[in-house]
């Protein structure tokens, strides 16, 4: 059956008045949020080069991206799919900046498929970017910043995970892995998969085995950390994880933070800290981020960069829906007192619509509650009636 | 030669922080304007089937589009080269009010190739459309709203060039042209080729012959439209047309009105009037618009629509350069004192950034002007020394 010409792909979707004017108030909470915070608004091209746009994050983003080829250079160009391998792109070559950056950025992506069953396939994809600092105390910064953006929506965070990629690495240097196998152990991990666990490290030798073996049991409040100390092998690389993230759990004890150092989401990106914020009682992450300090290099300049981006529209949804303010129907009419009282209204932030001629009865269906009329040579503003 | 990983095709920018503080203030400023007189948000998908994009603007618009296939439906995906087609498709479709609907939206569209070596393939388009009144009251408001759009600019208006295209196919169809016809005689028109059109016109029977010849010498200011009652067929399509442009003209005496009833930029999609806004010294028109009362038609229902549509980057650069307005650097420190102080001046629109340890130096090129620090137990802004 052919469908209706109106009808759109699945996973996309129209933002309708009611949703739109909630979701330009939220964008603008939360980009000035940023800006106060120092985060400067860059706006990259929905399209780039595809090998632009894939750098430093692998094969696997440009299978997510839509593509097409340039008429001009005839190369292949993408639909971008996520937007700070280009805020990456901005720090690295064109600001050039020897200090730290804190960039911020607004504007729609576009996924192949959608990420989930109740994910669009166009988020309107909002983020804030630390370029520079290797500290955590740039995580620290991120996640803050993070917690203050949900909080702007009204959205109850009721966790954020929080994993390390450094733990992963370390123990997969330490049992000797190559690049096929540690995918292979990603993949168990990510699976939670306990018995293909212990049939992999099988012939892997202490203490690498138990370090990895404990991975999966290692989640949960701030007290993992201590029995990760314990369950872990006894190298520098996991000190520095754990010692990182001890520090955040002090910094941030007032988050509902939840450590899972199995967690690797990301993990072909991400460098350090990684983390994901649940709002409500929603299973899947509305916010994502972390330390990405390699994406730059293939842009000429590997930066410490650490950061976090959602789905403006996802995020716009948990928020307490607002009430229409309604608007005030004008006649047309040049009368100057009329004029003037029209400008006032605006000028107090009042929406004043322009009765136009004959359409008598249908102005509540466009939002007005009242109407400007004529009473004793005098124009008033009375409630619209029925 | 490879080009770097940083090179975007060519048209393509990123709009990097001051260029991009300056578009989102403007971005806030017009839709403010536009919700103040009931124009309503709405934001369509970027994505669409190419079918839906292309409907009511014939296969032209499907020739500006990048297009490529959907993995979930297997029919072929466009990104939207134009905003308007969608708007009309959620007026006729979506909103199905039987009254007037002001609908407004702002969002990137995407060209496959520039529509002029200084344009982009990436235009911010903004704009507005009044659905469902067809008297001329609803384009004097519309031409009305981009006035005071481009005023909201700072940007200096230099003309408006008015056309009305059913000046154009009243004459057409007098001569009894066919589609193809009329597709030539349009080209010649558009480039004024005086020529060819004397050519054109010789076997076409008065008064059609005349009035076609007539019409490259019929622009300039208002009286225009007295010398065309002269000139121009005593028939009712002219009549009706000429009395909407003296009707534009008188409303509208304000503005530098400019006549032309050769021009017929977008007679395709065009019913009635079309106008082009030209600012500054710029050859090229910053804005385009008119009336387009069949686009929704092949959504289930053709509505009046009058609207407009501009490339907000472009518009922004004409604007008056806003200083950055500096921003305070605060040391990391939880001392309870520093904590309000950077909440207050946040409060009051001050950006302040926090200094991550090991950057002493770099923090002006960040845009810091000013540092806190601690004079005799007191927390202080001062001036950042060099």
């Amino acid at each position: 059956m052919a469908l209706p010409r109106w009808a759109l792909p699945e996973y996309f979707e129209d933002v309708l008045p009611l949703e739109a004017q909630r979701v330009e108030a939220l964008r603008r909470a939360v980009l000035d949020e940023f800006r106060l915070h120092g985060y400067q608004l860059v706006i990259p091209p929905a399209v780039e080069y595809l090998d632009s746009l894939v750098s430093g994050t692998g094969q696997d983003m440009a299978d997510t991206m839509f593509k097409f080829v340039d008429q001009i250079s005839g190369r292949t160009l993408g639909l971008r799919a996520d937007t700070t391998p280009q805020v990456t792109r901005i720090d690295a070559h064109l600001l050039n900046r020897t200090g730290v950056a804190r960039l911020c950025y607004c504007g729609p992506v576009v996924h192949v498929l959608p990420r989930s069953m109740t994910a669009s396939r166009e988020p309107l994809q909002i983020g804030a970017e630390l370029y520079g600092h290797s500290g955590i105390e740039a995580d620290v910064e991120v996640l803050r910043l993070l917690a203050r953006t949900l909080q702007l929506a009204g959205a109850r965070t009721s966790r954020i995970d929080i994993g390390h990629v450094g733990i992963f690495r370390t123990l997969s240097s330490l049992a000797g892995l190559n690049a096929e196998a540690e995918e292979t152990l990603f993949g168990i991990l990510q699976t939670k998969d306990v018995p293909a666990l212990r049939e992999f490290v099988a012939n892997i030798a202490e203490p690498a085995r138990s370090g990895l073996l404990a991975l999966p049991d290692l989640y949960g409040d701030a007290s993992v950390l201590l029995r990760a100390r314990d369950r872990l092998p006894d190298v520098p690389g996991v000190h520095a994880a754990l010692d990182e993230l001890l520090h955040l759990s002090r910094q941030l004890g007032d988050l509902p933070l939840s450590f899972d150092l199995a967690d690797l989401r990301g993990y072909l990106y991400h460098t350090g800290l990684m983390f994901a914020a649940y709002c409500g009682s929603s299973p899947t992450a509305l916010a994502l981020g972390g330390r990405y300090n390699e994406v730059g290099r293939e842009f000429g300049r590997a930066r410490p960069a650490s950061g976090f981006s959602l789905d403006l529209r996802e995020l716009a949804a948990l928020g307490a829906v607002a009430n229409a303010s309604g608007a005030v129907l004008a006649p047309m009419d040049n009368a100057a007192e009329l004029v003037v009282l029209i400008a006032q209204l605006r000028e107090a932030g009042e929406v004043v619509m322009l009765e136009l001629p004959g359409h008598t009865g249908d102005w509540r269906e466009a939002g007005c509650d009242r109407r400007i009329e004529l009473q004793n040579g005098a124009w008033c503003v009375v409630a619209l009636e029925d």
